[in-house]
């Protein structure tokens, strides 16, 4: 079968590979549309290192091919969602809620839950292989589409969590910065909880027009306006919670500067080296203040619920698919995405 | 002034009283808009006891006429919407965030924040004295209309907080018993959280109908379907959340039995007598079940949060209000209401 | 080997029948010690039903004997303490944390967490079979005998979970119904989380004594005293929390009279037949009321946390341990532990 | 009345000045115990700024000398103790449950709640005047001594909250950067919660053996021992909380990195400056780790149940008062704690 490759820096693409078969506790997936993350794109440009020879991808709808022994309630020829993280669910870790520190059975492992295309072969292939299946085959209700649900395997997933993790409440006011895929989805589900108003912050016009349509209420450009100070105009206090989704020293500070006291900070982005927190930000207002980081959670039960909510018609994340690509052309697909041009959102890749 | 006084059982309508001044403490506020509650029906009808003498009503939008010294941050003139519930702040409830079970300056109190037309004059007036101004005066923003947030100093923020109680997640199925005005304002309030999928449960066609024009997603008629086996037909294992909104033994134990194992039954509703407990019903889901039982919060900072959602638009609330009376008709207004007469779901009184 | 073997109401002893195999996902465990719970005297007098041939039992410590495939990270011979619920961790019950509700790697199960000694074989045996192993044994750290954690197995970590079900607070005042084993360990669990008062309610005056030397701070007898006006008098405004442990209409209407406003009841007790809900109890506190109920959620990470704590010396169960019996001697240990003869609390079985 | 008056950067004293009257809402408090925190150094340092002429001090006992008008309940001559934080529980913090951040009724104010000391005179001084005395004044319960609840103002309540905001569980183990009254205090509250292993970690060896005696289970020194690879190797995975309770980079990075993945930090040291959060520690567990900084929350209901768990005796924070001095040596008090000499860990000040 083919698959995408990574080789080493700066070098991947698609090989003639084995296609797996399911051991015990596991499922073989036929992909029918996978995307591509920033984590891939991170993974591609050395900025997170992986092992030559792993297949990318972490992001599926697909049909179960295979199912190993001891996995059961599934047949082959169902139609399944599979999430970015798969937990084990049986160790320490999952036992306590922690899907995404999944220890594989024993202890916590640092982000264990996510093992395709990181640890494990992954999605952009024609076929992968899921461990702990019986945790991670979540079966997509008739009627849905591959695009309507593809995005809820990690970013709408990754995105809605921030917002659950900040804790919205019906009629407060979030800030997202950054209004990139998962910063839209951060929006989007702070929509979904009944935040009264969602402020986006973009430096890129296309992103904040973006986000007007998908319904964000106000958007800023913190390129041309005083983003702390205009929350603070807005709100009076502050933000109830204000959600990080770029990873960035500068984004960092201005969503902790943005909040009320006592407000949430809850943080998606991927840092790398030192953060400088303002702690005199964080000082200034001095108690309850909170800062949560998210890795999405996974599991076959979220990517269920998910799917009820997309079903449901509250939200609606095809258009965020602006581009269509086939497996073959998968290395055009990531320079589209790298390149972020064209206004590309995100794209969909069908072996 | 004029105000609508409870002198007995059956026995209440307009009076000419003196115009109420505002103590320490205390603010007077002109009435512009109030309404007529359940509650109110009790009283009249003997089912719920206060002092004759008493002026009735707890719901208002008004203009403050005076302020008492101690209250400041608030100008004369300032339209205001007042709470249904006007705790202290400063008893131990209060301090506890037990806001409704106020125990004005000292311990607890049950039911102790509903003071308004229960213990102190109330809202069906000209003029209304508010105790605890400080904490219970909440400006409402300009463009908002009095029929916008009129219903949010009781019926939607009991419905709401029948959602939030319940801790409706995103994709969750909320069952709620009986599509009166506190159910339709439960299943709106299980919406805005994020909820998949509503069921609203009504035996009355009209309230049926008018609920799936609220945005109600199913709708079942409890006097010809089984509602428990429809839930589980549609769920699997049962509801996530079930709301009763109406306050009687029935939907009480269809409430907990359409719940999955684990489910939560937020009560709303205000039950008389002994009820019957289905305890094998609790038990045959043992474990995790949680009944939470529900007085709507009050104090200006709620009424801000839920105006602020009012006036983002996520909800529109004035399909509710299906009538209109002068105050000098107001037992007309009451007998309306009192019968249900003419699809009536909630109406205006204009002082 | 030797089992205790249910072969109908009142009919049950010891028999020789064949050792339990490991297969797949599954253990073997020795069996060191075990005890027995009221549930299974509930099965003997055919109370709760299970099917002829059944071993009874669901509590125990012992040594792994064999590993079916796909269990890693444990050695035969090591030593283990399983939980009364043996939670698959992969079903959607387990994923969203509620691990008492297993389902079995699909769904939800109302109980369906608890097997051993219900829907499958158990402990009072000299060998036993752990489904879902890799998620079941915890091991024992060195130094802890059986004595010290046998109990946690089932009525510490339930007695456990009705205090951090209700939230119980530092400076807290917790009332609990009935001081039997588990309204014991629930003393001891109100106790750990920083009550500041437990009080202990039960008839029996062996009991309140044994109480009294367990540290539970005040005793109420209510065969002579009026436990409500008690805890009222000592709280004024009455209990924060208050934890049935016996499962009868009385103790459940004195714990929810006992709350004050606001307050939180921690439901334990296996109720049969309707429970007559005191609803005029409950709408006299209208508000912020919860009822939860708990079934002890099991697993091998809350295992490990309850071992810990115990290793820490904060709690010692060994004086519950009143009464020692050679497996052989079973029926004369199910026969004093259903009497309640001789002041016995628990029960060791020593296989 | 002679009261420790501020006059400027290292220039403080006793001075007579006006006693002061309780106008409305406000009661006077005649001062017998007090205490110096840590805050009142920064603040004679020149480290905080305060206005000159300001009254220093913000913990005490007392006896009420005076009501205004408005406070009802209380008696002159009551024994009460007065929280740091003042809340007005009227504003929109306190109606929100942010009792530190209160915006004295309106708004939120980030630390509006410390007042007495800071922005009002305070306590180190024979006469006090309260704000919102309503809110603020706890009867202390009889056969309760000064010195068993004069911590619990400020230190004790601050050191609980830190374990509160942590969310300690029964069994975790919980890993306390610094033990001086405050990290103390957050020990305290650890075990308080059920913590199954306090770790206390400090550099002073005085101190450290001081932690042993109040309970601390396991004590390192960061000078001699590398606190990470210590708690790692302890607990396998990291603790479950960490309490920072210095206020300095270092600490705060071990605390971070002590955590295992998922953990929580709980932060309630002061820092100035930027604090260079070592991200890669964060990313290393990302995902579902919460840092919470928290200031202590105040109000008499909290002063309350804090005195009901002394009056347990489930704690014990005189050990804490090593040293006595009368107000007029005030400035041998303030030299004494200032240079941490002779073991000194808290010391209390008798007008």
């Amino acid at each position: 079968m083919r698959a995408t490759v990574f080789r080493g820096v700066g070098d991947f693409g698609l090989e003639e590979v084995e296609q797996p078969r399911a051991g015990a506790g596991e499922a073989v997936v036929r992909v029918t549309s996978t995307t591509i993350c920033g984590t891939d794109l991170h993974i591609v440009r050395g900025e997170y290192a992986v092992k030559p020879g792993l297949t990318l991808g972490h992001e599926m709808v697909g049909v179960i091919e295979e199912l190993g022994s001891g996995v059961h309630g599934f047949q082959p020829g169902e139609r399944v969602l599979v999430g970015a993280i798969t937990p084990c669910g049986q160790c320490n870790a999952c036992l306590s809620g922690h899907l995404s520190q999944c220890g594989h059975g024993t202890g916590y492992e640092a982000m264990g839950g996510w093992r395709l295309g990181n640890t494990l072969d992954g999605a952009q292939a024609e076929y992968v292989r899921i461990p702990s299946a019986q945790a991670n085959l979540a079966p997509v209700p008739a009627g849905l589409s591959d695009e309507q649900v593809l995005l809820l395997a990690d970013i709408a997933s990754t995105g809605f969590s921030g917002a659950e993790s900040g804790g919205v409440r019906i009629g407060d006011t979030v800030v997202v910065l950054a209004q990139g895929p998962i910063g839209l989805c951060a929006s989007l589900g702070a929509r979904l909880m009944g935040a009264a108003r969602v402020i986006g912050v973009d430096g890129d016009e296309s992103r904040r027009a973006f986000a007007r349509r998908m319904g964000v209420d106000v958007v800023l450009d913190p390129r041309s306006q005083d983003v702390v100070a205009e929350v603070k105009r807005l709100t009076g206090s502050g933000a109830d919670v204000a959600i990080e989704a770029l990873g960035a020293q500068e984004t960092f500070e201005t969503a902790l500067r943005s909040l009320r006291p006592g407000g949430t900070l809850s943080s998606l982005g991927v840092y790398s080296g030192k953060l400088q927190l303002p702690y005199d930000a964080f000082a200034a207002g001095l108690g309850d203040h909170r800062v949560v980081t998210t890795l999405c959670p996974g599991g076959k039960e979220r990517m269920r619920r998910l799917m009820a909510v997309v079903q449901s018609g509250r939200v609606d994340l095809t258009p965020l698919l602006t581009h269509h690509f086939a497996l073959k052309d998968i290395r055009d697909a990531y320079e589209l995405f790298g390149q972020r041009r064209d206004g590309v959102i995100k794209v969909v890749i069908h072996p």
